[in-house]
C-alpha cells in the first residue's frame, strides 16, 4: 500500500460530479416508470441500464464482458493481469416503481472510482472490475441475489425455475432473453474464483434514515443481515356469512392480525433486548377474488421477512415464528400454509476492510457512521464463498423501494471517495 | 282465524316435496358458478333465477307483476281483493361462488305454502303474494336490501349511482337491462303500502350453525341486527424498505392488524357481557398492485361490518370504534381514511307473529329454537317501515355465503309447515 493525499483523492473524485449526474438522469430515463423508476430483472427496464452503462464503460475503454447470468463485467486491466482481482458491484435493477439509486449507485461508483484513478494517473496493481450485477430485489423472482449467485455457482436448486410474479415466465426463459446461459450458471464464473479475488467492494443508499437523522453523508457496513423468509404462505380457515357468531368463526385473515401482532411484540422484544433483527410482512391480504364485506375470511395470504445479523439469532427467531404459528393455530381453528422457505445467510464484513474503510472516511474528514446493513445485498453472496468485502453507505432520505429516494450528489461523491481511497492504497501502487 | 290440524298442514306441505326439489335443482343449474352458484344481481345469474320462478309460479296459475326496481311478486288472489295483502319473500340473488339456498329457499317456501294451501283446499281472505326480491347481497353493489327497499321508496340517496364491484357498472344501468325503471324507485310500489300490508313473512337458511348444534331443524328469529359499515376504508402509512427499522416504520398492514385485533378484543368483551353483535373484517389487504415481500406497506385496505340488536348499542360501539382508530394512528403513525359510512336500523320482529310462529311450529311438533338471526335480511326493510314481520330460520350446514350451504330438504320442508301452518291460521279461514 501507498500514501494517496486524502485531498487528491477528494478533487479525482469530485471533478466525475457531471458524469455521475449525466449517467444517474439517463439511467432514470431508461428505467422511467412513474411514480418512479421499474428496472425489472432480466426485463426491458434492466436491459436498457445494462445499455446505457456498458456505453458509459465503452467510453473509458474498458474491457467489456458477460457471464452466463447475464451480468456485465467491465475491466481496468491492472499491471499484473494474473493478481487477485478487485471488484466493484451492485445491481442494476430496481424494484416496481421504486428510486434511481438502489443499486445503481453502487456502479456508477466504480466507474468514477476508476476516471478518478486515471485522474490521479493510477494504474491499479491488479485488474479492477466494476459489475453490474443482475436480478437483485427479490420481490420479483421471490429468490435473492439472482445475479451474483448465478454468477458465482451458488443460486439454489429450482431456481431456473421460479416465475417472475409480474410475467408469469421463468427465470430460465427470462435470463436467456437477455443473452444469458441459464444451463451454464451451474458453473462459476472465471472471474469469481474466491481464491482469485482479493475483495468485493459495494456501495450503496441506505435504505434506513440513520444518516439522515445523524446528519452523516457515508456510514461504514459492520454486516449484513441473513434471512429467512417465507414468499407465498396462506392461512386456510372457513370462508363463513357475516352473521356467524363468534365462537363459531375459523377466520383467517384474524388469524393473520394475530400473527403480525405477535410477530410485531417478538420484534419489540428483542428491540428491548438490544438484539437487532427486522420482520416484514409485505404481503398480506384476503383473496381479493373472493373476499367482500359480508364473508368471513376463509383464506389469507401473506409473505414474511425475517432477517438478523447472527445465524443463532435467525434460528432463534425461526423456532419462534413457529411457535407463533402453532399458537394462533390453536386459537384461531386455522391452518397455516407456509409454503416454500427460502433463506440467504448472514453476510459478515471483513474486518480489514471494515477499517480501513473507517480510517480512510476518517482521512477524508467525513467522520462516518457504523451502521449494519439491515438490507440483503449482492456482497452478501460473495462473502458467503469467502471473498473478503465491506460496504459503504449513502446517505440516502425518504427510504428506499419507492419512487421518493433521494440522494443527493455530493453524498454521493463523498461516498465515492471513501471506496476510491481504498481502491488507491490498497491496489494502487 | 280457524283451527287447521297440524297433521294436515305437514301432509300437504310435504306433498310439494318433488316440487321443490326440481325447483331448487333447477335454480341451482341457473346460477352454477363452480363452485357453488353466483346468482348476480342485476345480472345475468338473477335473471335466471327469476325466470326460472316465474315459470313456476305460471303453472301455480299466480299473478305475476314486477316492479320498478325488478323485483316479482306472484300474487294467489284472496277473496277479498281490498284486503291488507301478507307477503311471502326472500331474495333471489346469492354471493359469488354462494350456495344456492341463501334467499331462494324463501321464495320456494312461499311457492309450496300456496301450493299446500290448495291442496287443503284454502283460499286466502285476502291476496297472499310471493315476492322474489331482487339485489339483497351486499357484497355487490355494497348497499343493503336494494329490492326491497328499491320497492318500499327507502333507498338511500345516492344508491342508484352506486357500481358493483365487479363490473364498475351504476346499479341504475344494471337495474334498468333487469327491466326496472330506475328513475321511479323514489315512489314506493302499490302493494307496498305499510297500512296495506298485513305481514311480512321470511324463511331463510340459518347461516350460522345454532340449529346444527342444537339438532333441531328449525329456529323461530327474534329479531334483525341494524348495522354500521366502512365498505372502503383505508389506512395511509409509508412506504418503505424491508431493511427499515422499527422506530422509523409507519406500516399499514401492521396498524390494520393492530385495528383488527382491538375489533376481536372489542367483541370479546361484548360477548363476555352478554350483548350480542357481530364485527367482520371482510376485505383486509395490502394494494396487490404495489405490495412485495420486501416493502414495509404503505397502503392497505380493509371493510368493515359492525351489528347489533339494539340501535343503542350500535351507537356505543360506533363510539368505541373511532377511539379505536385513533389510538391505532397515535401508535402506528398512520393515517385512517375510513371511506363513506353505510347504516341499515335494527329490524324488529313482531312479537303477536313472533308468538304465533312459535306456537304454531310447537304444534306441529318441531320444537323450535328462538334465535336472533345474527345476519340482515330484507325483512327489516319492511319492519323498518312499519310493516308487522316474522321469520323463520332453516337448519343449514357449513353456514351461507360459501359452496358448502347445505340445507336438507326435510328441514325446509318442516319450515315450510311452520310458514304454512301460520298462513292457513292467519288467513286461512
Amino acid at each position: 500500500m501507498t500514501r494517496i493525499a486524502a485531498d487528491q483523492v477528494l478533487e479525482s473524485v469530485r471533478a466525475q460530479r457531471a458524469m455521475a449526474s449525466t449517467l444517474f438522469d439517463q439511467l432514470r430515463r431508461d428505467g422511467l416508470d412513474e411514480p418512479g423508476v421499474s428496472r425489472d430483472p432480466y426485463g426491458a427496464g434492466e436491459q436498457r441500464g445494462h445499455a446505457t452503462v456498458t456505453q458509459v464503460a465503452k467510453t473509458l475503454g474498458l474491457e467489456i464482458e458477460n457471464d452466463v447470468a447475464a451480468n456485465l463485467y467491465m475491466t481496468q486491466p491492472g499491471r499484473d493481469r494474473s493478481a487477485p482481482r478487485v471488484i466493484v458491484g451492485s445491481h442494476l435493477d430496481s424494484v416496481p416503481h421504486g428510486g434511481n439509486f438502489d443499486g445503481a449507485a453502487g456502479v456508477v461508483a466504480g466507474l468514477v472510482a476508476i476516471a478518478a484513478l486515471r485522474r490521479m494517473n493510477i494504474q491499479p496493481a491488479c485488474d479492477l472490475t466494476v459489475m453490474g450485477i443482475r436480478a437483485e430485489e427479490s420481490i420479483w423472482f421471490q429468490v435473492s441475489y439472482i445475479g451474483s449467485r448465478g454468477a458465482l455457482a451458488t443460486l439454489p436448486d429450482g431456481a431456473l425455475d421460479v416465475r417472475r410474479v409480474d410475467t408469469g415466465r421463468t427465470l430460465r426463459e427470462h435470463m436467456t432473453e437477455c443473452g444469458g446461459d441459464p444451463a451454464a450458471v451451474a458453473r462459476r464464473h472465471r472471474h469469481l474464483d474466491p481464491t482469485r479475488l482479493r475483495a468485493y467492494l459495494e456501495l450503496h443508499i441506505e435504505q434506513a434514515p440513520s444518516l439522515v437523522e445523524a446528519n452523516r453523508s457515508v456510514a461504514i457496513c459492520t454486516g449484513i443481515p441473513g434471512n429467512f423468509r417465507y414468499p407465498d404462505a396462506r392461512i386456510e380457515g372457513s370462508h363463513d356469512h357475516v352473521g356467524l357468531p363468534r365462537r363459531f368463526r375459523r377466520d383467517a385473515a384474524m388469524a393473520g392480525a394475530d400473527f403480525a401482532m405477535a410477530m410485531d411484540a417478538l420484534w419489540a422484544e428483542y428491540d428491548q433486548r438490544g438484539i437487532p433483527m427486522a420482520c416484514t410482512i409485505g404481503r398480506f391480504h384476503t383473496d381479493t377474488s373472493a373476499h367482500g364485506m359480508t364473508i368471513v375470511p376463509g383464506a389469507f395470504h401473506f409473505s414474511l421477512d425475517v432477517r438478523a445479523y447472527d445465524e443463532a439469532v435467525l434460528a432463534e427467531l425461526d423456532a419462534r415464528v413457529d411457535a407463533i404459528i402453532g399458537a394462533v393455530e390453536q386459537r384461531r381453528g386455522v391452518r397455516f400454509h407456509r409454503g416454500p422457505k427460502a433463506r440467504a445467510a448472514v453476510g459478515p464484513v471483513d474486518p480489514t476492510i471494515e477499517s480501513a474503510l473507517l480510517a480512510g472516511a476518517g482521512e477524508l474528514g467525513l467522520a462516518p457512521l457504523r451502521i449494519g446493513s439491515p438490507a440483503s445485498h449482492d456482497a452478501a453472496a460473495f462473502a458467503e464463498c469467502g471473498v473478503p468485502m465491506g460496504m459503504i453507505f449513502v446517505r440516502n432520505e425518504n427510504g428506499s423501494h419507492n419512487p421518493h429516494e433521494a440522494m443527493d450528489i455530493d453524498d454521493f461523491l463523498d461516498g465515492s471517495a471513501v471506496l476510491t481511497h481504498w481502491i488507491a492504497r490498497e491496489i494502487g501502487a
